[in-house]
């Protein structure tokens, strides 16, 4: 198989090593990692090298210089009761200090909220020595807080490695170039980075600007974490340049939100989108200089998805604008695959794989364990690759770690080829796909890949049961789109088949109020009475109004009694049996699933949980899967759906019908939904993927819906030519 | 055992065995039942008789002489999405022909809502002819219902036991006194039916003038039902009323409320408050004026507490106004006889037990069930019996069939002598509370043990986890009040210890927008700070706003996280050992409990649920049960809580713990969960019952906290004297 397509970690103690499990691999790139030194000759190692840089952080000196230049945030103090008329708040109580400091030279930007009647108060005194705001006249128990602007004096994610690796080197310092003085110092110092770095091909960025939101508590323990979060990109000299060009300020509370940050599960606001877009460009602008002058000396330029990736915005407006050469991500699954991959205006896009070479894994006697984690990984992440695959693969930490593994070295020369082998055979033009998805939220395309993220790849109960349709949908023969409710206002583009609405009510997943907005009920419930698909997960379309708690209950079969309608009889209560479900035995996972869900009269209930308890009447039964005739169109309810491979194949299921396509689903298709098929007609090749670790018989049916039998080897990817 | 109490039902064909019963049971009281017809000489088989009486219906006659003066209700059309400019509604969708009838006459009164909009439309016509409403207009995928009124023309009980039992008697039908023939007709009815009925004693009202709203669906099944919905006290001649006195007017959309029927939990607004003070005083005057005629002839006037009590609000301003002489209703637990023993204004309250002598039960071979539905019955009520005894207990079906089970009789006659020991040691006095608790709910006193029911008794998934505190308290030691949130606006009374906040968010019972008023989130901070105790179960105190769910979470030391604040850590997680946890052992039963509970800090995390999946970080648990020190008080919160002996005793020391009164629990206590102990310091007893079926040890305490081991015989009442 031949060589190319993989980076791998090297450092100075590991040069020979480096070369023999390069030869394996067939890695063509080298990078360093986190306390790791490059070798002095690493040119002769692989045919590009990788070098990490920083642009905001890693120069102390400068820092100290020009302490008034770094990072600020506004941060919300703890709330307080006034037991008295006279209330003293202490702004850090539940900060950490050697994170943040107030900016007390800044107290115009501060703000005083009383939370009880929700009004901001202008009669208070700070006193910066005693690190308290004072109120004279608070009212008597009501609740307030103090949304004050801080100075950021540590980088948080060295914080986090820091704190987690009890590192004692020196504390990373920040400085931001919205400042004048740092703006000229980064252009400077990337010159002469790249002039004292002949070595390296490839910068890559770790990462640009402005750090995602992550704020330590007072003991040093992770208190706020958003990956999306702007917050720690506001300073004076961002608010001022905002009002200047948008005629308006952004006031402490726009950020603090009440302690929710603006976070992407909140309804985004028009200030918050008017202050993302003004980072953004700022940002893009820039970084695109300092890409500039990477390519006047010879490198490429390649984007870490991560760390402070704020106003960077792959599927933003003004990605392109960076010239930037490629991405790197890590790989947690198929979303985190589709959401790299799919990056515009790079040449190509890298995934760092797991697990990291790092001791935590690679110890004595954990062999077996590293060897699964590897494949766990791989094998989630190749339902993604086949239907767009990443152009490299990677590895991070410490090569000399894994290279006493025989057998996990072994195991990735395997992976290593068979990725190779699915990148050549997608070829450059798309896979098959039966049928358009759009996921609709708030954020559309922005946000493609990324809906239900809190801190990237990590597991939250109130998430998973979200997630699990991305993850499904990554590896599905579907194409998938993302739109906004603006895109619906504008009118749903012609090729959309289906669309999926899933989160919790009033989240800007779900949508809040713009289910309260007649031009996208109308829109939507038109299209689908033409002839579309609704896929509604959660509290789809969910805004309380007039006895209704889904808006387009009359398109999903069903609604959500949250009290309201208890007097009325429910009676549709019959489980029927479906094309949807045909593929499942036994019962569904619907993840936390969804309470109190009820089917309208004329709905097909498709699944339903009865109360195990006592019960008198019929208002009892929550459904949990639903199917709906609407017009010419279709809807279908889902309680909740964590990825699974039975999941995934409910999903196909029930994008196929909700399209009314259901007689077309056994094209370049596999029966078995522990396998899946992927169709290239760029290279007339089919690949029928084992995503189970045992053998597996599936039916393969070729884009004439021609079946066959097969049997899978074990994780096998079996490939039949046209 | 002395005679009395007790209240049998008779009918012409079981007279002898009729005496002999009513010796066993000590009966001094005889009524008729559905269906039957009292004996000639029934004066000589007790020394009262009961005799039913209806008000509105039972003479078809007259009300086929003023089909006008029938009873109205708004009723809402199905709803209907317009795929064209014109629109036809078929107004009688879905419901039963035989019960009402579109009032074509009176279409000022209707109204067409763009439920899309939320605006009424004024551009529709009626074609009475074809059934429809037709709009000419419509705005394309709106989705609009007709309001219309619509006329009564059958009476809903009689419907329900018509097609449950097959009758085919005559369909009642009904006549409003608000109409000035009937207002008349009523009196003179009154009269003649006094008169022409000497051998009655008491005359049993069944009821008055409006039922509660019972709405059919087109196969003549329930559609709607709220036991204490005003629906059916509506007519063009209440309405104009009203307009008159109040100087506004009713609209259709008051009483539909977007399909809720302004049921009881929905949050009541002041026009529907207003009405139904003006219909409760209509419904008062009119019967008191009968109550007179009853009373001129000597005999008493009982109230059936069910069927047409609309209007009559035991618990309301005007009930006294009646000069009612007794209250009967049935008793299906401790909260129903609670609700009929504590209510005000008349001389005796009876209740009426199960089960009822109808074959479904009294089938040969049947009678152990009988004896233990008999047992259940008992037991259950018994607990609220102790703390408020009802005066006098009966049965309801055919006596003959209750004799043919000796056992059964026995038993009775048991219970019988059972109740009148009860009644004689409670005495006049109140028994001996350690703690006054307030519930504090949108409905405050006038539903007292009234609140989270929807059809009277009946058991809905979505109440039986609130319904268990009435439940609980209903036969706990602890004196009971309900308040409203404007008594907390008006200042909360002295002698109030705890107050508990219980149900769903924005519903009547959590409080939805009283807790966006500064007024009664100041009063209740305040006053918990001061020393006082807060519980609150579900999702108490929620509204949604700056990042919080429950307004009181400061309180009550936890809020919900609805996936606004996913992004904020959640570290307190550790479950502690608690006064209030100390006599459970297993698991606690939150009944349908509450998801995505978390406990701010300072808070003690009394039970809590992890997720069963992958979890990677800390943002994990749902807390299930939590207490909270503020100030000099105590907050605490419960998940749920359906009734059990278990549950009942944890609710027991959550009072005294929220109350800081814990040292003085044990006092006029009994240790063991299945037992419970009452005190009558009037009469010097003390009760400690067994409430379970088997025999119990337990550790009696008197008033000063002294102790003593009991065994308790199943079921046994152990009266001991001070």
């Amino acid at each position: 198989m031949k060589k190319g397509r993989v980076t791998i970690p090297t450092d100075a103690s590991f040069v020979e090593g480096t070369k023999e499990i390069a030869a394996k691999w067939g890695a063509d790139a080298v990078r360093d990692c986190d306390g790791t030194v490059l070798p002095a000759n690493v040119a002769e190692l692989a045919e590009k090298v990788y070098n990490t840089y920083f642009v905001v952080r890693g120069d102390n000196e400068w820092a100290e210089r020009h302490p008034e230049e770094t990072h600020r945030t506004f941060l919300m103090s703890e709330r307080v009761i006034a037991e008295t008329r006279v209330l003293e708040i202490d702004v850090m109580k539940g900060y950490f200090a050697q994170q943040i400091a107030p900016d007390w030279d800044h107290l115009s930007y501060w703000e005083v909220v009383d939370r009880t009647t929700g009004k901001t108060v202008s009669d208070w005194k700070a006193d910066a020595a005693r690190g308290k705001v004072v109120l004279e006249n608070a009212e008597e128990m009501h609740e307030y807080t103090v949304g004050f602007m801080a100075l950021v004096i540590w980088h948080p994610v060295q914080i986090y490695n820091y704190l987690t690796n009890n590192w004692t080197c020196a504390k990373q310092k920040m400085y931001d170039p919205a400042f004048p003085n740092t703006a000229e110092y980064i252009k400077r110092h990337m010159r002469e980075w790249c002039e004292a770095h002949p070595e390296t091909n490839v910068v890559r960025f770790t990462t640009f600007l402005y750090q995602f939101t992550l704020i330590f508590n007072e003991k040093g323990k992770e208190k706020y974490v958003d990956w999306f979060g702007y917050g720690l990109s506001v300073s004076p000299a961002l608010l001022d340049a905002f009002e200047k060009e948008y005629g308006y300020k952004m006031r402490a509370e726009d950020f603090i939100d009440g302690g929710c940050y603006a976070n992407p599960f909140r309804v985004p606001n028009r200030k918050i989108l008017d202050y993302m877009d003004f980072v953004s460009r700022f940002v893009t602008k820039t970084i695109g200089e300092l890409v500039n002058i990477v390519h006047e000396n010879g490198k490429e330029a390649m984007m870490f998805l991560g760390d402070d990736w704020i106003g960077a915005e792959p599927y933003g407006k003004y990605f392109g604008d960076m010239n930037l050469d490629a991405v790197v991500g890590s790989v947690g699954g198929g979303v985190t695959v589709r959401m790299l991959s799919e990056i515009p205006h790079v040449k190509y896009h890298e995934g760092r794989f797991l697990p990291y070479f790092f001791p935590d894994t690679f110890f004595d006697g954990n062999e077996e364990n590293a060897v699964r984690e590897l494949d766990r990984n791989w094998t989630t992440a190749r339902r993604a690759m086949m239907r767009k695959p990443l152009d490299r693969m990677g590895f991070g930490g410490y090569l000399s770690l894994a290279a006493k593994f025989p057998k996990f070295v072994d195991r990735v020369t395997e992976i290593c080829d068979e990725f190779r082998m699915i990148v050549d055979a997608a070829g450059s033009a798309k896979p098959y796909s039966g049928i358009t998805v759009a996921v609709l939220n708030c954020w559309g395309k922005q946000r493609s890949w990324m809906s239900h993220m809190v801190a990237h790849e990590l597991w939250y109960q109130q998430i998973y049961s979200y997630q699990g349709i991305l993850e499904s949908l990554s590896g599905l023969a579907v194409e998938v789109k993302f739109i906004s409710f603006d895109d619906v206002r504008a009118g749903i583009d012609k090729d959309i088949d289906v669309i999926i609405n899933a989160g919790d009510a009033m989240t800007a997943y779900s949508g809040g109020e713009n289910w309260n907005d007649e031009k996208v009920v109308a829109t939507l419930r038109k299209w689908v009475r033409e002839g579309h698909g609704f896929i509604g997960v959660g509290e789809p379309t969910a805004f309380v109004k007039d006895g209704r708690t889904f808006v387009l209950a009359d398109v999903l079969g069903v609604d959500k009694e949250i009290g309201f309608t208890l007097s009325a009889d429910k009676y549709n209560i019959e489980k029927k049996a479906h094309f949807i479900t045909e593929d499942i035995s036994g019962a569904v996972d619907y993840g936390e699933g969804m309470k109190n869900v009820y089917a309208l009269d004329g709905a097909d209930v498709l699944d339903i949980e009865f109360s195990d308890r006592f019960r008198r009447n019929v208002n009892v039964g929550e459904v949990k899967l639903a199917a709906n005739i609407c017009g010419k169109g279709r809807g279908v309810y889902i309680a909740g759906l964590p990825y699974s491979p039975e999941n995934a194949r409910l999903l196909y299921r029930a994008v196929y019908w909700s399209a009314g396509k259901e007689t077309e689903m056994k094209k370049a298709f596999s029966s078995n939904l522990l396998t899946e098929c992927t169709y290239y007609p760029e290279t007339g090749k089919y690949a029928v993927v084992n995503n189970d670790a045992g053998e597996q018989k599936t039916v393969f049916y070729d884009i004439e819906g021609r079946a066959k039998e097969l049997v899978l080897a074990p994780a096998e990817v079996c490939w039949i030519k046209k």
